[in-house]
Formats: structure tokens, sequence, C-alpha cells
């Protein structure tokens, strides 16, 4: 049987349109995307559940997920909670997909907290971010958690056996950082079953060195949205650059190719955007300002950690990574 | 009479050449910067202190402050508090920096903590981060009075009248963020004398949107790393996939002035290093890897400051934003 993934027709900055045809292209003989949509949405074939309301981006995450019980985000998240549906993806309110998520999907025995897993696209393979901005003040314990949670997702979404984890911090040597990182780093220093490679600084992020980096939501908030935002600054102002010439405006005709390929390696939207893990359900909340590539492939991720049983294997490992932790 | 500019001839990875450079190079008639280096340095006419030790960049900071009074690194920061020297430089030990300048030049009444300003080069012109690294862990109250410094700086050394302040966080939302930027957001929307604009997220920083952005010094380095190490990468990046092909290597030539005009105009070198600022005298931390370049900056930047007379400034504000802060 397909892997149903409920989807938001109507989350982010580009809904419906791009949701839409982003479903349309995941589909296919083992992935059956479900559309929470409005009734006259045409669905292109698939199985559309007709939803009378909708949060908007602005909302206040808990407020509207409990004001708005039949808007597309809520009740594509309760299909997952419902066993309707194996897994969501939405490009709406982040927040309310989180406060939704908690409420209809609920935490893995053992979880303290979920947390958002993100892949950062680096030179020499992607990295996992976690936690990229799930909670904005965090506990030693919970970093702990977001290492075994990242280390599960770098195998069975990444393919890697054996992920090396980092803690985001200010500096390499253990007695860098701040009072929560230097705690995190004791525990993960005598954790098991963890390959616990010390502390990452942000100017590596990029470099891919590490299969999973560990932090508080608000350290990997902060992170990686100045990471994306110098990706793109820079990328601009050398465009602006370019074109103050005609020298520069011939040799950008030139390396144009060169500069996609590189914009297409960095591009967020290639891992379809942040995974929700630890609760008993797989929730992909996609950017915003996702396009139909980024749908498809957020779908088609979804489908995949199905496939690979991330949140049975989640399961599996995270009550034992508590009973070490201080709680 | 010159301003007098103590500068650490052992410190950074390029000393003593770079750093002599620098110190030549910055050599005016109203600028005298003042060597503490070995006594064998040809100090090409400048003065020199003979110093018999030295701080290496991986010594922990406090012990090899308190050991080595001879260093040349703890007897530049020593001039300043004895005020043989207005203001010193050093690209040497950050940590090390840190503790000489709260062992011997001392804060500034009123001062909480001291914090680092660094100068970020953004499209619509400079912006002052500050904390970037002096306290991992900070209280709302300190945030508060980076804020205070930060403002100061940016009137007294980058020309910007009434500037502008944001807070780093998570989301422009005032209720976005951990418990520290809650708190810390409340204190600066009342605040009087600062014009507080709300909160930043970090996909802004090089826009040059906000003429001073406010953060605890964890979350200041980790972006402030994260920033330079991205540029580094997409540059480094877009060379490889440029020299990939023929028509790139062709077009890279072409782009060539255009991309060094971008990596000229980002280089963190531009404003000499970070400035601790709240205590008796100026203290300049400049990169580890300062070239002559950057070093001479620092030092034109150190005598800026004193001839505006950024201290004083500082020393007439701080005791007041203390009576209003949360202590």
């Amino acid at each position: 049987m397909a892997t149903r993934v409920a989807v938001d027709a109507l989350g982010g900055d580009h809904a419906p349109g791009e949701i839409l045809a982003g479903a349309v292209a995941a589909a296919s003989e083992t992935i059956a995307p479900v559309l929470f949509g409005r009734a006259d949405l045409d669905p292109h074939g698939l199985e559309l559940i007709a939803c009378g309301d909708l949060i908007a981006m602005h909302e206040k995450p808990a407020e509207a997920v409990r004001a708005k019980p039949d808007s597309t985000l809520a009740r594509a998240v309760r299909a997952v909670g419902d066993g309707e549906a194996d897994a969501v993806v939405s490009a709406g309110n982040t927040g309310a997909m989180l406060a939704a998520s908690l409420l209809h999907v609920r935490r893995l025995p053992g979880v303290l907290r979920p947390g958002i897993a993100i892949v950062i696209p680096g030179r020499r393979g992607p990295t996992v971010l976690i936690d990229a901005g799930a909670n904005a003040d965090a506990r030693p314990e919970h970093l702990l958690q977001f290492a075994h949670m990242g280390t599960v997702f770098a195998q069975e979404m990444l393919d890697v056996r054996d992920p090396s984890v980092r803690l985001l911090s200010i500096g390499e040597e253990p007695e860098k950082g701040n009072q929560l990182t230097l705690d995190a780093h004791a525990l993960l220093a005598q954790a098991d079953g963890l390959r616990f490679e010390g502390n990452a600084e942000g100017r590596t992020l990029l470099d891919g060195d590490s299969d999973v980096v560990v932090c508080d939501g608000f350290t990997g908030n902060v992170a990686l949205k100045t990471l994306e935002g110098t990706i793109r600054s820079v990328l601009e102002a050398l465009r602006t650059e370019i074109r103050s010439s005609l020298t520069g405006r011939l040799g950008g005709l030139l390396v144009r190719p060169a500069a996609r390929g590189l914009r297409s390696r960095l591009d967020p939207d290639t891992y379809g955007g942040g995974y929700l893990l630890g609760l008993k359900g797989l929730v992909v909340i996609a950017h915003g300002s996702s396009s139909h590539v980024a749908i498809a492939n957020a779908i088609r991720m979804a489908a995949r950690g199905v496939e690979h049983r991330l949140v049975e294997r989640l399961a599996e490992r995270l009550p034992s990574t508590r009973a070490d932790s201080a709680e």
C-alpha cells in the first residue's frame, strides 16, 4: 500500500498553487499525497479532504490551533494522530504546526521535548542541525536527546552509518561555551551510542564536517537564519558588483551556470524543510516560501521517513536516553 | 601630543612581522604606536618596550595573565591601566585580553559587564554587533547596557547621529525569543535614550538595516562566526564551481575585480577587530589572523576612539543606565 502523506494545501506563501503542484509531482505508485484544502480545489486526481478554515502565517499558534479545529493545518496534522495518514507536510505557520503536533500527534514515551531537524547542504556532505527552533529555552538533557534524534535521522534519512555528533558552541575546546553547552558537553561526552566529537563553531556549519550538530532551538534558529541570509546576501551582492561594469556583465554571463549550480546545491528546498522529531508520527514543516519543488521533496522525504520507520527507530532509542539524563 | 596606542607585537598568528608592519603603517604625526615585544625586535623607529614573555593562543586566559605579568599582552594592557598609553591593540589570545583588561584597565563605574562590539560591514552601512563574545551567559540588564554602549560606539566611531537598536532574536514579533530576549525586549522597549526598533533576525545581519544589534555573547559569537564562515564558504565554493569549466574560467577572469571588490567590502579587517567596551580605557582585540592592514586599521580606530573620547562618553552614559535596570 502506498504511503499516505497528508498535505496542507493552504499552508505557505504560495498556497494552494505550488503546494498542489508539488503534491502532484510527488505522487507515485508508492506515495499517495492526501490534500487538505478548500472543497472547490481541483485536486488533479489526488484525494482531497475538504476543510472549512485556514490558519494564517501571523496568527498566534496555540490559540489558532484551538480556535480552528477545521483548519487545513489542524486537520492534516490530526490525520497523522488518528492514523489516517502516515506523515504530514505543511509550509504553514511553524508555531501552529508545533502546537497542533504536540496536541494531535503527541510525544513518544521518554521524549522530553521534540526538536526540529534541518539538513544543511555542506561542502563535504549534509549536516543535520537539531534543534532549529522548536525550543527557545532548552536544558542539557534536551540537547542529549537531540543528539540521539539527529543520529537516527542521519542514519535513516541520509544513509550515514555511524553519524558523528558535535555541539554548537563558541570554541572547539570543551571549556568554551555558556552554562548550557558546558553541561551538555559533559552529558554528550559520557553518553552511550553516540559518536560525539566535541564542539563545532558556526564558521564550519557549511563545511559538512559533522553529520549532526546539536544546539538549543534559539541558537539553532539564529545560526540557520544567519546562514541562509548570508548565502543570499553574498550572492546578491556579487551580482550587483558584477553588473556594475561591462567586463563584469560579460563575465557574469559566462559564470552564470556555475553560480546556478552553487545556488542549487545550497538551496534549502533540497531537503524539503524541518523535521519535527520525537513525536508518534512524522511531521514536516516546510519553508513558508516553499516552491512546488520544495513541497515535492518534503513529501518524498516524509515518505522515505515512513518507509525507513524513522518514528519507530526513534521510539526504540529514546526511552533509554532518558535514563542517563539528569532530569 | 600624539595618541599613544600600545601594540602587542607578539599577539596573533602572523606576529611579529604583520603587527610591526601595521604599526609602522599607522604611525603618523597624531598616532604613536608603542610596541611591546622582544628586546631584539627592530622597531623601525617606533618606541619599543622590551618584554620577557609571551602568552600563546591556546593558553588558559586567566592563568596565563596571572602567571605571565611580563608578557607582551599583559604589559601592553597594563600600560593603559597605568596611563602610559591611551589605548591597546592585540591580535593575541582573546580570553587573555579579556582577563588582563578586567584586571588592569578595570570596569567603569556602573558597568555590570564589559561587552565586545564588532562592526559588520552591511549592504546599507555598518552594523555594530554587541556582545560578540565577552559574556557567554548574560542577563537582560546586561543587554540593556550593551544597547547603550553600542549606541555610543556607533555615534563616536561610525558617525551615526541617532543610532537605531535591535535585539537579535528568532522572529520580529516581540513575543518571539527565549526567556533572556523576552525580558531584554521589555527592558529595551521602555529604556530612555535608545532608539529601539524591536527584534532583528540573523538573516538581516548583512543588510545593514540596524545601526546596533544587541545580544548575549554566546549568541553573538555563534552568529558572527556563522556569518564569517558562510561568506568564506560561499565565495570559495563559487570559485570552485567557476573553475570546473572552461567558459567558467574565462568568465571568472572577467568577474575577478567584482569579486575582489565584494571580498574587500565584506572584509572584517576593515574595522580592525573587536572593541571591549565598558572599561576605563580602550581595548581593541584584533582577529588572530590579522594582516598588517587589519592591525593598522585597528590602531587608527583606537586612536579615533581616544580622539572622540569614547571612554569618557561611555562613562557619562552608563551609570544612569544601571538605575533603570532590574539588578
